[in-house]
């Protein structure tokens, strides 16, 4: 026995997405079941779709900022039950009895978490050996990872807090980013946007750092307290020496020494999207202040739960545009262009029509 | 009144060091003078000298693993009194008020430490407004910047620990490594042969990192628990995500992906050698484990002097050969080969004669 789901699939790294149906597992005893309701739109999404980083088992289906409502639950699950508000993110399984896992740290997992789409499915179920992410109407998930969304959140625009959110969050909390602290934010895109809102939460002096006077503009209704325009080489050189931390969403390679130099000694820039080169990385601005470069991805279940309830307590929910499924893929294109604010989350209801 | 000093000096990018006399400046109250017995020769004092890194003015004495015995010293001096064995590192003097300074952390000084050599004398007492190095029979040097060495150390043995010494110890306690962990000492070199002595009296289980076997079964002898040839594509892939910490020493350019996959999650690499471009750096191996790649720049006065009584309990020096101050320039030529075991030592004795 299994669950038809419907949901939007595509078939190859050049065709559209459109829809699509297939199974999920009846619950085990441990598992929920969920009824999405909303589903964010990440760039991982797009990469993955079009596989633009290998490996993509097709059909896929992408999707990994869920939220839903519990349809049912398995006889042991304790925590959850049928009418909860809650959310998957990137992970549906990981080994849990690794270092990483014990730790609450699965996205770290030393034998690799299963993706929440694209991931091999360890728990089986279904005729397909891949996961199939939140494009689809319903998901089943052991309940260690199904998180809780506060009842006071917007659930569409708590969607990205599962990917967008976490990923800015983790790090923050990680280097410990509070009040007194000037942090920097580079890039504001579905993460750079989240990461303005969190860290200016947090007590930090926000400081935009972009490209784009107009961006600077809008990050400070988001909450920056400055602007810096890294196009502008005396702000960058006065600048230099004066962050505390800065937080690094650049999606693509890019030089880093300029950024580099504008910490302080001892601080860290940590690099949350670029999964490509970075280029222009000279050992000096490291060695002469003792400054750090590192990276950081989503975060664990325990404190992805953490995120969403201070979201919750601050009243902390993504910017968003909503979408009918059907347009989808117009919605991709948008995204690779940059033209959303700042995140598209697909209605679900919108693929009974 | 000034102090008659000889010493050698290069007048050119492309001369040789040959004899030179100039003047140092009477102590004042607060300042000792010292008979240099010896001094290492570092890479640094070679790019220096050849003006590779730009800015050298001419002429110029090398030398900052300085070790003599106490000549002199002012009025105010309370630590130091005449015959004791005495050494000074790479700064004579630092702003002695910024953040850096105040923590002891005189090498990130905010204002920008003095160079003992080749940096701008802003105590002056001489005509000459750049500071000359070790490669010279006196020194008149503030006495906070004055280490003591301790009496059961090989003198000639312990100057290269000045720089090579506290170069690498002081990033082996700063991300504290100690028993249980293992560490990786990547290059041996003047730099990386201490790194292996150091990280091995720390009860580290040490790793020498390494192209070639040779270097491989000397590194053994100096304390290396275990050699990695990072030229074996096996062994280095065995290897991932199973060190505590890197000591990158490599004093050129190089690949970084290949190092950073061998961390383990939060495990650190830090970069002492390279001042140029780092390439190959994938922002990947940083995002999947949290892994951060960081540099460090000797070590402060305080350091420098922990770092001296720590090699003074564990009875570490330096392996060294000695040499007459008239073959210098040949030992220059072999050091730029990497034909020494492990660091150059001039025998000021020489210079008379």
């Amino acid at each position: 026995m299994t669950i038809a789901v419907h949901g939007y699939a595509t078939q190859s790294p050049t065709s559209e997405l459109a829809p699509f149906t297939f199974e999920r597992r009846e619950p085990r005893p441990q598992d929920v079941v969920i009824d999405i309701l909303f589903c964010g739109i990440c760039h991982s999404d797009i990469h993955s779709a079009r596989n633009e980083w290998g490996g993509t088992q097709y059909p896929f289906t992408p999707g990994h900022e869920i939220v839903g409502r519990v349809a049912a639950v398995g006889k042991d699950v304790s925590t959850y039950k049928a009418g909860d508000l809650v959310g998957v993110g990137c992970m549906v399984d990981s080994c849990r009895h690794c270092a990483s896992c014990e730790d609450g740290l699965e996205q770290y997992c030393e034998n690799g978490f299963t993706g929440t789409y694209g991931g091999e499915d360890k728990i089986g179920g279904t005729p397909h050996k891949t996961t199939f992410g939140g494009y689809s109407d319903k998901i089943t998930v052991d309940e260690r990872f199904v998180l809780r969304i506060p009842d006071n959140l917007d659930p569409a625009a708590a969607a990205p807090l599962l990917c967008a959110g976490i990923t800015t969050y983790s790090p923050l909390r990680h280097w410990k980013v509070g009040p007194g602290q000037k942090v920097g934010v580079i890039g504001l895109g579905g993460l750079g946007h989240m990461g303005v809102k969190l860290a200016h939460a947090m007590g930090a002096h926000v400081v935009m750092i972009t490209t784009s006077p107009s961006k600077g503009e809008d990050a400070r209704k988001l909450g920056a307290d400055e602007v810096l325009l890294s196009t502008d080489a005396a702000a960058m050189k006065a600048a230099q020496n004066s962050f505390d931390f800065l937080l690094n969403t650049i999606p693509v390679g890019h030089d880093v020494d300029p950024y580099m130099a504008l910490l302080k000694r001892d601080a860290a820039m940590v690099v949350v999207g670029a999964v490509e080169p970075l280029t222009n990385v000279n050992g000096i601005p490291f060695i002469f202040r003792r400054r750090s470069m590192a990276g950081s991805l989503i975060g664990g279940v325990p404190e992805t739960q953490e995120m969403l309830d201070f979201c919750g307590e601050h009243n902390i929910t993504c910017d968003i545009e909503t979408i009918a499924i059907k347009d989808v893929n117009e919605a991709y294109d948008r995204t690779v262009k940059g033209d959303v604010k700042y995140r598209f989350v697909i209605d679900m209801a919108s693929l009974e029509s």
